[in-house]
């Protein structure tokens, strides 16, 4: 690593124009926007993108899954390190979720244009195909497919909840490249995002220093007792599949609670059947959702989950069927990235704290292949994936700063 | 009440034969049957019955509920012995759910014109409108109106699941009758109905002595907290209206475990919003129904539940607001009249067992105006409300036996 202490300034205005212009493709009425991956919209902001890299001079590339990236030439060929994100959205999205992490990137390349700075090593910015996954799944898609982690033959072939096939849409909207995946793998790579949680803003911090992604587990469980009249069956005859339900939701807390932070368990979904008000519920169907960032922690409450419901079960005379829904072990960034964004915040003055991301992030598919680091900036009310999103101007700000302060040493800017 | 110590016989095959023969009106394929009320199903039924009711040489009449009684004269006019039930069903209902209690009392009427038996009193024989409530609510639509505890308009002008009013549906299938309601008081009212639970059959009973029926609470409970990322936000700052849910359900079940037989209580919906793997819940809505034999008890099962609402509320950082669904008070039959049921059973060797109803039934509309009781037969498992209710033919034979034996000294047999 260098040891340039080069110190260049972010345009906080440029910034936030950019992410007023992106904001305003695929805009909804009363805020927010709705760019779904592969959309008529998505075009638009791709086309949008791609005009303001070619503005800044990047070379622009698009990858078999319809990744794009620009590219700031560095004195010598090789690993860029690379600044992403994604610009498509939820339906009803907010202006910064995805958009920050690539529209900062632009602007930090825009201000080593600025300074004049040639750097050993080239900058890439990238903007990832389906992070959100919410027209096809999953989501985190193209820097999966570009990572190796997901298979491009089978993304291509997924269709979405619209009835569309993957590839017949990239191709559609222009954006089927033909560059391969697992092409490139960059130097490092850096990921600027809102936190989409409350945890900054409670804490009164201003940067979020990622120290990883949380492993998740998803798990269908489904009770089957027995229905029956809710007046004439006396208590002890019962094998009410509801109340196990609602025993387990109750035990899933009770395993958050116990393990402490950073487990969070949550049952976001509870179906009765038959659903009435006087019937003794057959069969119930319920998601618990967990996370943690051991993963030796993630199978411990696993398990203890798995035997939480068989004894609930059992008490209730009750069948039970656990399904595992989605599994992704827990993710780590590189140490010393990590040291680097917690330095490069604390020598701007912003106050930060350490803290795992509870979502998943383009930068976990990276994290196998090349030092990868995330920050975080506040998400106010901790809203995330609603049209009332909102990161205040000067904390976007401050994170495109210090992504800038992260990347600047780790380009080797030539005297 | 007469010293005549009379014997009549059931004819047992042509009870199972008049049940055979209602079950194929609204039949299904593979069993049950469907007569919603004042469909034309129902209608069919109806007419059927009316006719063996004329058969039988009775004197039918409709009241402008719709309610058909048919009367087999005493010796004196006046008030009449009544046994009465419904032949209305749910959409997937059984052969004997009200079917029994009518047509056991054209089997009674039939038993006494074949003994040549002449009665002081009349003899009626009732089937009310819609008791179910499947169509139009609330149940016990019938028998209220004729004994007054429901308004006659407003029970015209209640609307159905499928949009038809109730009046014009009466007028359509012929029967809005001209009798006004509280017309007729009967001497006395006598219902046989199969039990809808597995008290009996887990008892080894043939017989239930039903002393009256429980008291009916059903509360909305609706818990508001916020929506929030199920990974990025940590369990201490949460506001989960799902987890508050699912508190309660577990509390119902121990307000009754507590409190002991004969206190229920059900929580048969929960209802989570938005309801997905990944979202903490942000409102949940579920139904809790509590049920007791005595109105204190009940009651305090109540404050209980609204205690247990508040406090979790409190915990979990959400609203609550409950609002009362329906609310029966318990109804005590009539003592002399359960002892006569009593006795009767023994008298004909079979195992009987005293036991309140879990169930509302047309019987407890009568029980304020005149001595009232019931008679239960078990039913198979438990199941009601369900094409695979079912009830051995012996003890459906042996109910109207009982309730013929109870019946017969009512009406004063003249010598």
């Amino acid at each position: 690593m260098s040891e340039t202490v080069t110190r260049i300034e972010i345009d906080g205005a440029a910034l936030l124009d950019r992410l007023r212009r992106l904001g305003e493709i695929g805009a909804l009425e009363g805020g927010g926007v709705c760019r779904l991956a592969l959309t008529d919209a998505d075009k638009a902001g791709r086309d949008w993108l791609v005009g303001e890299m070619r503005a800044l001079g990047m070379a622009v590339s698009i990858d078999m899954i319809g990744n794009i990236w620009g590219v700031r030439a560095g004195a010598e060929e090789g690993p860029p390190v690379m600044l992403g994100s994604h610009i498509d959205s939820v339906a009803t999205g907010g202006l910064y979720d995805g958009a920050l992490g690539v529209l900062a990137g632009l602007e930090i390349a825009a201000a080593l244009e600025r300074a004049g700075l040639r750097t050993r090593w080239p900058l890439a910015v990238a903007a990832f195909t389906n992070e959100e996954g919410a027209r096809f799944a999953p989501d985190m898609m193209g820097s999966g497919v570009h990572q190796g982690a997901l298979s491009l033959d089978a993304m291509l072939s997924v269709v979405g909840v619209d009835g569309a096939v993957l590839g017949d849409e990239l191709r559609r909207i222009g954006y089927a490249g033909d560059i391969p995946p697992r092409s490139l793998t960059p130097r490092a790579y850096l990921e600027l995002h809102i936190e989409q949680g409350p945890v900054l803003e409670q804490a009164g911090a201003r940067i979020g220093v990622v120290t990883g992604v949380q492993g998740i587990s998803w798990t269908e469980v489904i009770f089957e007792g027995q229905s029956n009249h809710a007046g004439t069956t006396p208590i002890a005859l019962r094998r009410d599949a509801g109340l196990a339900a609602a025993r387990l939701a109750v035990e899933a807390r009770a395993i958050a609670d116990e393990a402490g932070p950073p487990q969070v368990a949550t049952v976001g979904a509870i179906a009765l059947s038959p659903g009435l008000v006087n019937v003794v519920a057959e069969r119930a169907t319920m998601t618990v959702d967990l996370r943690h960032t051991d993963d030796a922690a993630l199978e411990a409450a696993e398990a203890r989950l798995a035997e939480a419901a068989a004894v609930i079960a059992a008490a209730e005379g009750c069948r039970v069927k656990l399904r595992s829904l989605a599994r992704f072990a827990p993710v780590a960034f590189d140490p010393a990235l990590v040291d680097a964004v917690e330095a490069a915040a604390r020598a701007r003055g912003l106050f930060c704290r350490r803290m795992p991301s509870g979502a998943g992030h383009d930068a976990q598919m990276f994290a196998p292949n090349c030092p990868t680091a995330m920050v975080f900036v506040p998400s106010v009310g901790g809203l995330s994936h609603n049209v009332a999103e909102h990161t205040e101007p000067e904390d976007l700000i401050a994170g495109a700063q210090v992504a800038l302060d992260v990347v600047l040493p780790l380009l080797e800017p030539l005297p």
